[in-house]
């Protein structure tokens, strides 16, 4: 596995989340993509108090942060295809293939992912309060035009462009993981198959498998089952 | 001007919004960015019923499109990098400017987006709704949350890296304009005037232009003030 100690390229994680968040964490995304790419990283964990001075390596105070001997960037879509570039496997180098997978890396981020998370947010963050109830049908009806919308472009295909698997599945599925955990994807068994063969990748069960070992070594005391 | 109507490329847009709407369509971005790039397009105008086949282009039913000899793309993110692969105007050769400037557009349509969007929509398009009063505390303290982290990173800074304007700031400025519409940068005065020195560029004056020209030649009947 590429995870190792002396590794050029760090990234950062959680040290611990609840089990509702556990395999959600965005850092999930950049091992992915850095397992299937086949590249070395070391993972440096910040706690719910950040590090002095990582605001400003990451604003919003998020993981993952990336850092290697030339660029330090966050935002897991940029570190796609940086990591993208580095690697045939996950980037194809014609203009209309990168150009579509990188495009396809914003179509989940912006175009699906604000969309299912308020959904999904409504069941649980927002849950307690007064407003989340009644807000249901609305945000029900903009997720699912969504997942509506791409279910019908995805079709029988295996990945968004056909045959060949990129950034932009990798960021999809992802995506399609929040709305999957929530129930969002009943209705629309092609995308939930889709994350099923996202999720079957040895690259994703390793990086899954590394982020949930995190998670176990710092449970805190007491949240043990 | 730029926009020609033998150009080889082509970008989609709505022959016509309603007020409140204009200015803030996302071909906005991708004129804006062709503008600054000095690259002639054409427009291909989409009206409210879609041509046939739209949806194979655009899944979500949306604009812009974007086509040349070598690629068809949507997502004005994805659409931005193309451009700033093409000119140096937009984004830097250096990795680490590169990437940075790839970081900010994500940054920009996924971590300050649909914070500010959201919470615009409550006082429009769910102005009517019964949920949507007592939802504006939450969304409000989302929204300000980032504003308050991007107000802080931007600091004195001209632009989000420094001295140079890039893709990154296109697209922040395009998404800060929502907000800014919308009342919420009341607080920030810093990222108002930002928002300000990328309106007060020629490129996106003549894009902004461009988009209204369009919609003022379109008015429906009775719309006419």
């Amino acid at each position: 596995m590429p995870m190792k100690p002396d590794a050029e390229i760090e990234i950062t994680a959680l040290p611990w989340v609840p089990p509702g968040a556990q395999g959600l964490v965005k850092d999930l995304r950049v091992r992915w993509a850095l397992e299937e790419a086949g590249l070395d990283y070391r993972v440096r964990l910040v706690g719910p108090e950040r590090p002095p001075g990582y605001s400003e390596d990451q604003p919003f105070n998020q993981v993952p942060c990336f850092r290697d001997e030339k660029v330090q960037i966050f935002e897991s879509g940029a570190i796609l295809q940086y990591i993208g570039e580095k690697s045939d496997a996950l980037l194809p180098s014609d203009a209309q293939g990168k150009h579509r997978a990188i495009q396809w890396t914003y179509a989940a981020v912006s175009s699906i992912e604000p969309f299912v998370q308020f959904r999904a947010l409504l069941n649980v963050m927002f849950a307690d309060q007064e407003w989340a109830e009644p807000a249901k049908p609305t945000f029900d009806h903009y997720a699912r035009l969504r997942l509506q919308q791409l279910y019908g472009r995805l079709g029988d295909k295996t990945w968004l462009e056909g045959d060949r698997f990129t950034i932009g599945d990798l960021m999809m599925v992802t995506v399609l993981r929040i709305a999957d955990r929530s129930g969002q994807l009943a209705d629309f068994p092609t995308l939930a198959a889709y994350v099923k063969r996202g999720e079957a990748r040895p690259a994703f069960q390793q990086a899954l498998s590394d982020q949930l070992a995190a998670f176990r070594e710092n449970e805190p005391q007491g949240e043990a089952a």
